[in-house]
C-alpha cells in the first residue's frame, strides 16, 4: 500500500531498541480516514474466504481489526492479556511474549466466541518476530476454527516472522512490508 | 438507545460483583454492525460541538471511540495504562484506579497528541464511578483542550459518576443508564 509507505516515510520515527515509533497515525493517535482505508484494503485481500470474525489482541490491534471488520462485515474478537498464568474459566489461550512491553503475557479468548463453524481473519497493527500472530494461532486451532490468514499494517520483514507464518502455508498479507531500517532510512520490500 | 437496552437485557449477564458483562456484544467479542449505529448515534449528539479528536483509554474504549471518530470524521488519541518502550518524550499523565482490575493505572498521552487547538470528545464503553472519565478530563485540562463532553455506550447510572460529572457542567451523552441491576433483573433510566 504506497500511501502506508508514504505516511510511513513522513511521520514515523526509528527509536533506539529497533521502534519504530508511527504513534501519530496508527497507535496513540489514529487517523482515523487513513485507518478506514487500511480496513478497506484488508477486506479487499481476503473477499474470497468467507470469512466469519475478525480476531486480533489488545490493545493496538483493536483499531485496525474494527475498521478491517466493518468493511468484512463480521464480529471482531479480541484476546486479552492476562499476566497472571493462571487462568480459569472456559477459556482457549496461549502464552505470547510481549515486544513492546518485554513481558510475557497470557492471551485468552472466551470459549463462547469462537467455535469450529468459524473462519478468522487474524489482524494486527505490527507483525516483527510473529509471536502475537502464532499465539492467535493457536487459540484459533484451539477452537477448531479455520483461519483464513494473516493480515497487518506494518510488517519488519528483517524480523522473519511474517515470512515463517507464510512458510508455514499461511496466507500474510501486510500492507507495508519494512526489510531494512535505521536511523538513516527505511527500506521497503518491493 | 432503545436498541442498545434491548440488547443488554437480551445479551447482557448480571455477575456477582456488580458487574454487567456484555462481551458478547461490546468487549471481547463486538458486534461490528451494532458498534457502528452506537458510534453514528454519539456523532449525531455531539454533531455541533465541533470536535477535533476523540480521547478514550486503551483497551475497552478504543472500538467505540473509533466508531463515533468515523463518524465525527476526526483523529482517535488513547491514553495507554503504562509506559511502554514506543512511548517516548513529554506526556501528561493521570491516576485512575480501574474497577474491574482493582488496581491503580497511570494513564498517558503523548503531548504531541493534545493541544490547546483541539476540542475533544470522551468516549467509553462504561461509565460506573466516573474514574476513567475525570482521569481523561483531567489529561485534556493538562494539554488545554476544550472538552465537548462526555459520551458512552452504558452509564451505571447508581453509582453516580456520569451524574457526578453532569453536576460539574459537563455533557454526558449516554446510550443507556441502568438505574437498577441484580440478578433479579435491570431497571433503564427514563
Amino acid at each position: 500500500m504506497k500511501s502506508l509507505e508514504e505516511k510511513i516515510l513522513r511521520e514515523g520515527i526509528v527509536l533506539d531498541g529497533d521502534v519504530l515509533k508511527v504513534g501519530s497515525f496508527l497507535n496513540q493517535q489514529i487517523d482515523i480516514d487513513f485507518l478506514f482505508k487500511m480496513g478497506d484494503e484488508i477486506a479487499r485481500a481476503f473477499a474470497d474466504e468467507h470469512i466469519t470474525k475478525v480476531l486480533t489482541v489488545e490493545a493496538s490491534g483493536i483499531a485496525i481489526a474494527v475498521a478491517a471488520a466493518h468493511y468484512i462485515n463480521v464480529p471482531v474478537v479480541f484476546a486479552k492479556k492476562s499476566k497472571t498464568i493462571n487462568v480459569h474459566g472456559e477459556v482457549y489461550s496461549a502464552r505470547v511474549h510481549s515486544y513492546t512491553h518485554c513481558i510475557d503475557n497470557n492471551i485468552i479468548v472466551p470459549k463462547d466466541y469462537l467455535s469450529p463453524n468459524d473462519k478468522v481473519l487474524i489482524v494486527d497493527d505490527f507483525l516483527a518476530n510473529g509471536k502475537a500472530f502464532e499465539g492467535l494461532i493457536e487459540i484459533a486451532k484451539q477452537a477448531g476454527s479455520q483461519i483464513a490468514g494473516c493480515a497487518v499494517a506494518i510488517e519488519k520483514g528483517y524480523q522473519g516472522g511474517g515470512d515463517n507464518l507464510r512458510a508455514k502455508g499461511y496466507k500474510v498479507h501486510s500492507l507495508a512490508i519494512i526489510d531494512e531500517m535505521s536511523a538513516g532510512g527505511i527500506k521497503f520490500r518491493k
